[in-house]
């Protein structure tokens, strides 16, 4: 048997290799992309990591952008309305996003640097018993194909039946930035969120836009909108439709210089928010765990699938490196470790984008405009959905937090 | 509101109401004695609290006891048949047993100086609705009288229909200590157990003789002598069995000067082992949290309930400092913090009282007389049950510890 078998080459399946192969443990990482083909690709997300996974980072020693360009500070709300309400909110510790097109050939780099194995095949559902039978464990860190199909969609936490959002992001040139340097997260009531994220990517610092576009609502076309068939058509009505419903952002834009900075570096479609059974039990007796968009698929809307995704690898290996005995017992203390901050992030996503949103989520944006330091609080917990999640549950946990806040 | 309500003045409401007070949460213990009848009344328990509970008591500042006369440093095991197994295991620390009539009235005098509420009044389940409009959480630590049925027991976790030990327990004098001082964990194979227990009671240093009888074994009518109506006769009887079926603390015993402590310094009867649910919803909608034996009843074989019950008081109170919102997602958080410990000690004990034993818990056994390190392992995780059951869980998992350790 050798070792740990990691099926996807995501965040989940990189940072759960490289914390194994700090403690001597043979990882083999199945991919069905090279880390070049992987680069030269279509962009993957827009997605930053906040403080608290930047640390795991440091931990992993694959830290690669600890420096100020990189960095960004906090958000800058805009929730436009009749009166719109306008506030920053800062982290404790600031955040970064880095195209995952550079970053995670990086990271496989590293990975194999330190022993890992890097596998090139494609990996489906039928393929998993065999690999059981070649490691002590498989685990699933890839939501491509019919992987996720092996954990059952559990209904209890997974309340919607279709895409919330349909989405378009793209990477642009001629946005100025925020100042000081933040996410911009801009709602256009009923027709949906834009988050314009400082990344860097290939092209240098650039930004991403992030429409998470309401169906029904008036940018909703722009997630099948045909960039390829009119490149500057494209970019007039991205142009157009900011200027009419995200103004926040609109106002940084030079128009003579903005542009997508090239035609890969555009994703459009939508995700179904899903959370997942732990763990599946094969034939063969043995255990496969889920890892990652395997597990849970959040909608993008606060970009947390990427830092839960981490989460979840930390606490799997924890777990591994403390009890390296793969059943059902094994599988539940993995569940029960991740389960809090895990279902906390699915939880706080699909309440930001039900339509819809609920009086008690209006209640609090108005009581951070109004309140410096729970816009703080607010921002610092997107590296601790779980703490956000004690704020936000309930219409009465809201309550009570903007009570002890002196908010009522 | 009136902080939290706390229903029983066991270990466990004890340490909960400690832990609350010393950050100013304002609590109420319920019970149905008072102190002075509780140290006057029948014996409890025979309970030893291990390391892990002694630190609990460092942290409250209820350490009262740490004096090297109240140790004990390990266990003398005494394993009967054709070819006895007899050898020791150490803790990394000591334990101690202290008479409950002492302890918990000590513990409850300090909460009382420290401003906690006592309240002497029977309260059943149907006062618990009551309650809980007067507080802001009610915590039921409390197996007596209605107060379990208020959470269902779980089947799943609970495999016995019936007490698997005909229990009887006394406080003896003219046991001579064992060398190191310890407990001695004698096995009569068919029969049954015999803890002895170095104790502190008003009688001074005492010994605890806990003998847990199979039923249908030749001391099952232990549980039934009755000493009252005559005690030499009692006293004459026990001896005889512990010669017949428990040699290794027979031969320190001196028959001219052994003797019960005095008439209420017995226990006899059995405990059904439960695993109940850890909350409960009252038809007000207001949630109560099930601690100590109303969550949990294990045989007290391996004297885990009170440790047990210490561990859970001090993960609800962490979790009532860091998120005091009294509703099912405060009650799942509680229940996901404790539940690995928690369960691993219901599943550790229940497997210790299976009868026949498990071959794989023979094995270990067997490993335990060979292998020094092996025995003070087991030994040392009577203060972690959890990591015990990480060893003994299944079969697959204690052939792959003895392989680790070379004794296979």
């Amino acid at each position: 048997m050798d070792g740990i078998g990691i099926v996807g080459a995501g965040i989940a399946g990189l940072h759960l290799g490289l914390l194994l192969r700090r403690h001597g443990v043979p990882v083999t990482i199945y991919s069905d992309r090279t880390p070049e083909q992987l680069a030269a690709g279509r962009m993957l997300n827009s997605v930053a990591h906040h403080h608290a996974t930047v640390e795991r980072e440091r931990e992993l020693g694959v830290d690669h952008w600890d420096a100020e360009e990189y960095y960004y500070f906090g958000h800058h709300h805009y929730l436009g309305g009749p009166q719109p309400l306008v506030f920053p909110g800062f982290f404790t510790a600031p955040s970064r996003a880095i195209d995952y097109r550079i970053y995670l050939p990086r990271l496989l780099e590293d990975f194999v640097a330190r022993g890992g194995e890097f596998d090139v095949r494609p990996v489906q559902a039928a393929d998993v018993t065999l690999l059981s039978e070649r490691h002590e464990l498989v685990v699933i860190a890839s939501g491509r194909g019919t992987m996720s199909a092996m954990f059952p969609r559990r209904a209890d936490k997974s309340p919607y039946d279709t895409p919330q959002r349909k989405l378009c992001v793209g990477l642009y040139e001629g946005v100025a930035p925020s100042e000081p340097r933040g996410v911009t997260m801009s709602v256009a009531p009923g027709h949906g969120e834009l988050l314009e994220i400082p990344i860097f990517s290939a092209a240098g610092h650039v930004t991403a836009l992030l429409f998470e576009n309401v169906p029904g609502g008036d940018l909703e076309m722009l997630a099948e909108l045909s960039y390829d068939e009119d490149p500057a058509g494209f970019e007039k009505v991205v142009l157009e439709k900011a200027r009419q419903h995200h103004p926040a952002t609109f106002e940084r834009i030079d128009p003579a210089r903005f542009r997508l900075t090239g035609p890969l570096d555009l994703l459009q479609g939508g995700v179904l928010p899903s959370v997942r059974e732990d763990y599946a039990r094969l034939p063969n007796g043995r255990y496969v765990v889920a890892l990652g968009d395997a597990h849970v698929v959040v909608d993008p809307v606060i970009g947390q699938g990427a830092n839960c995704a981490s989460y979840s690898a930390w606490e799997l290996g924890r777990t591994i490196l403390e009890d390296p005995n793969f059943d059902e017992r094994f599988c539940r203390k993995v569940a029960d470790r991740r389960r809090n901050r895990v279902h906390a992030t699915a939880d706080w996503t699909n309440l930001m984008i039900r339509t819809p949103p609920p009086p008690h989520l209006l209640r609090m944006f108005g009581a951070m405009a109004q309140h410096r330091e729970i816009a703080d609080e607010f921002t610092e917990n997107f590296s601790w959905p779980d703490r956000q999640w004690d704020i936000l549950a309930t219409p009465e946990r809201v309550e009570r937090y903007l009570a002890r806040h002196g908010a009522v």
